[in-house]
C-alpha cells in the first residue's frame, strides 16, 4: 500500500464518521432516517422485520495478510444478507459497528467500507447507522442486517417434515479449499514482499473464500416457481452442522447421499492436492453460504429442474437419526464438526 | 473467583448458547420469534422501528480488573435502550454479539449474560438473538436494540429551534468522576489481592460508572406533562459534544449556562480530591447516559417544575455559535473534545 495514509487520530472519530457516511443514500421505502441519530428510523406496516447479526473478528475469521480490505468489507456485509435471505427475506438496512486498533489509517477504513458500500448497492440494501470505536487489538467487525418478508412466507429452521426433499443451491466445499490454498501460499511465501502465489486454475476456490455471494437468485427463483421451502437456513458452519440444527428444530431425522453432494471440480483437484478427503470437505467445510432447503414431495419435478438446485436426500422420521449414506451404501451419522471457533482458540 | 470453572471448549459455542439463551421468554408483542433461527422475527405494523448499534471493547470501554461482568452486562444492554428512548422510543428487543477469548469459561459467560437478562427484564426488553464467537484478545459486546416508537412521536437531533429551550435530566459528570475513582484504587493496589478500596461516601460515583441506568422515568414523564421534545439526544459523550451535535444536526446556536448545571455533590469532593476543573468533568466527563432535549420556550412553566429536570439554556440563532456563559458572564466557546476513544488509543 503506497498511497497516502492519513492517521485516524488526526481527523478523530467524528472526521472518519464524516467520512465514511458521505454521500450516503437510500433505495428502500422502509428506511425513514439514517446514519446521524442515536437511532435509525424504519418502518415496515406490512411485513414481518427479520434481524441477524454477525461478530467478524481479525485472526479468528479473517487473516488480513491475504484478505483485502474491500472483499472483507463486501464479505461481512454479504453473510449477513444470507442470514436474511435463508429465513426468505429480502434484506433491506445495516448497521456497522467497526472496532479498530492504531494501525488502521483512514484509508484503510475508507477501503473496508467501499466494500461494504459496494455489497449493499448490489443487494439494494441501505446502511443507516453504527458505531466506530477502538480496539486494544485486532480489527472487529459488527453488522446487524434488517430485512423483511410477508407475514406468511417466512421461512424458519424448524419446519421441515418426514418425506421432504433436501435440496442445496450451489456447490459445497470450495470456500473451504480456498481457505486452504490461501494459508498454503502464506507458509510458502513466508512473508516475502514480491511473493507471488499460484492461484492459477484454482480462482473459483480464491474467489468463493474472499469474495461470496448470498443466493438470492435462488429465493426468486423459489418464489417464480410458486415453491415455499418448509425450512431453510444458510450454510455457514458446514452442510452437516446445519443439516442437524434443521432437524432437531424440526424433530425430525434425515439421510442425505454421498453421491448427490454437489461439488466443484477445483474442490476436487484442490482436495487430491493436500490429500484431504473430498465428501469431509463438502459436508464440513463451512462459508459456502449457499443454501439448504426442504420442500414437500409433490414439489420434486419442479425443484429437480431447477438449475442450479439439487436434491441431494430427504427428510425421515426422528427414530431414524441423521446420516451421510454413502456411495458403496453404508450409513454414517451426521456430526456436527463445524467451523468450531470456540475450540479452535 | 472461586467457583467451578468450565473451558468454553468442553462444551463448544452450540453448548454454549444452548446455556446462555435457555429458559428465555419474551415480554413483547412485538416478538414474533426469537433465538434459534438465521435471524429473528419481529413485527410493528403500526410504529416506526428504531434501531441502535454499539460496541464495548475491553480495555478500551471497561477494564474487568473492577469491572464485575454482570455488571458489564447489564451496562452494556442499559446503554443501548439509552438511545432508544433518546429518540423517545421504547426499547423491545435486543441481539448480543461476543468476540470471547479462551481466558473466559462458561460461567463467566453466564455472569455477564445475567446482567444483560437483568436489564431485559427490568426494562421489558427480549432477547431475541445473537452470535458468539472466539477473538484472539479481549473480549468484544457488540449490542443492537430495536424499539418502536408513534410515528409522530418519534425525537430526532435536527428539530431545534432558536428560543427554544435546553433542558437535561440528573446530574452531570458522576460516572466520570466514578472512572477516575476506580482507575485511582486500581493504581493504589498495584494488583495485591486482598485489597479493600476506598468508596466511603462515593458510592454514588461507582454506581454511576458500574451500573447506569437509562432515563425511561423522563420520557414518561414527559408523555404524561404532554410535552414532546422538538429535539433530543442521550449524553453519552460529555455534554458539549452532544450540544453540538443538536446544534449541527438542527442548524442552531446555543448559549448554556455554568450556574445551572447540575452536579452532585459527590462528583464536586471528588473533582476537589484530585484536583480537577468541575465544569469541566461535567460537560466533558461523558457515560452519564442522561437526557438532552429541547422543549418550545412556551412550556417552560411545565418543565421547570419537572422533577430531575432542569432548564440550562436556550437555543440560538446559528450565527452566535455555541458557548457556555461562565459565573462570571464570559462566554466560552463549546468544543467537542468528548470520550475520543479514537484519539486515546
Amino acid at each position: 500500500m503506497e498511497e497516502k495514509q492519513t492517521e485516524i487520530s488526526t481527523i478523530g472519530e467524528f472526521g472518519l464518521i464524516d467520512r465514511i457516511t458521505s454521500g450516503i443514500t437510500h433505495v428502500n421505502e422502509s428506511t425513514v432516517n439514517g446514519v446521524g441519530d442515536d437511532a435509525a428510523e424504519v418502518r415496515y406496516p406490512d411485513t414481518d422485520v427479520l434481524v441477524t447479526t454477525d461478530l467478524l473478528v481479525e485472526n479468528v475469521h479473517f487473516d488480513l495478510t491475504y484478505v483485502p480490505l474491500k472483499h472483507l468489507g463486501y464479505k461481512s456485509a454479504v453473510v449477513n444478507f444470507s442470514d436474511i435471505y435463508a429465513m426468505n427475506g429480502t434484506p433491506r438496512q445495516i448497521t456497522v459497528g467497526l472496532a479498530i486498533s492504531s494501525r488502521f489509517t483512514v484509508e484503510h477504513i475508507e477501503q473496508l467500507y467501499s466494500g461494504i458500500r459496494l455489497a449493499c448497492e448490489i443487494y439494494g440494501v441501505d446502511l443507516v447507522g453504527g458505531d466506530t470505536t477502538a480496539s486494544r487489538s485486532g480489527l472487529v467487525i459488527s453488522i446487524t442486517c434488517i430485512g423483511d418478508a410477508p407475514k406468511d412466507k417466512v421461512v424458519r429452521r424448524s419446519g421441515a417434515k418426514p418425506t421432504d426433499l433436501i435440496c442445496v443451491s450451489g456447490d459445497l466445499g470450495a470456500a473451504y479449499m480456498g481457505l486452504q490454498l490461501l494459508e498454503r501460499e502464506k507458509r510458502v511465501s513466508k512473508g516475502e514482499k514480491d511473493f507471488i502465489p499460484k492461484f492459477e486454475g484454482k480462482e473459483y476456490l480464491i474467489e468463493r473464500q474472499l469474495k461470496p455471494e448470498a443466493r438470492r437468485d435462488i429465493i426468486r427463483e423459489l418464489s417464480d416457481k410458486g415453491i415455499l421451502p418448509t425450512s431453510m437456513m444458510d450454510i455457514s458452519d458446514g452442510l452437516s452442522s446445519e443439516l442437524l440444527h434443521i432437524c432437531k428444530s424440526s424433530g425430525v431425522g434425515c439421510r442425505v447421499y454421498e453421491d448427490r453432494i454437489p461439488i466443484d471440480y477445483q474442490t476436487a483437484v484442490m482436495a487430491e492436492e493436500i490429500n484431504m478427503n473430498l465428501v469431509t470437505a463438502a459436508m464440513n467445510g463451512g462459508e459456502d453460504y449457499e443454501l439448504l432447503f426442504t420442500v414437500p414431495i409433490s414439489d420434486y419435478e419442479t425443484v429437480s429442474r431447477l438449475e442450479g438446485i439439487k436434491v441431494i436426500g430427504h427428510i425421515t422420521e426422528p427414530g431414524l437419526g441423521c446420516a451421510l449414506v454413502t456411495r458403496d451404501g453404508n450409513e454414517m451419522e451426521l456430526k456436527a464438526q463445524g467451523f468450531n471457533h470456540m475450540s479452535a482458540d
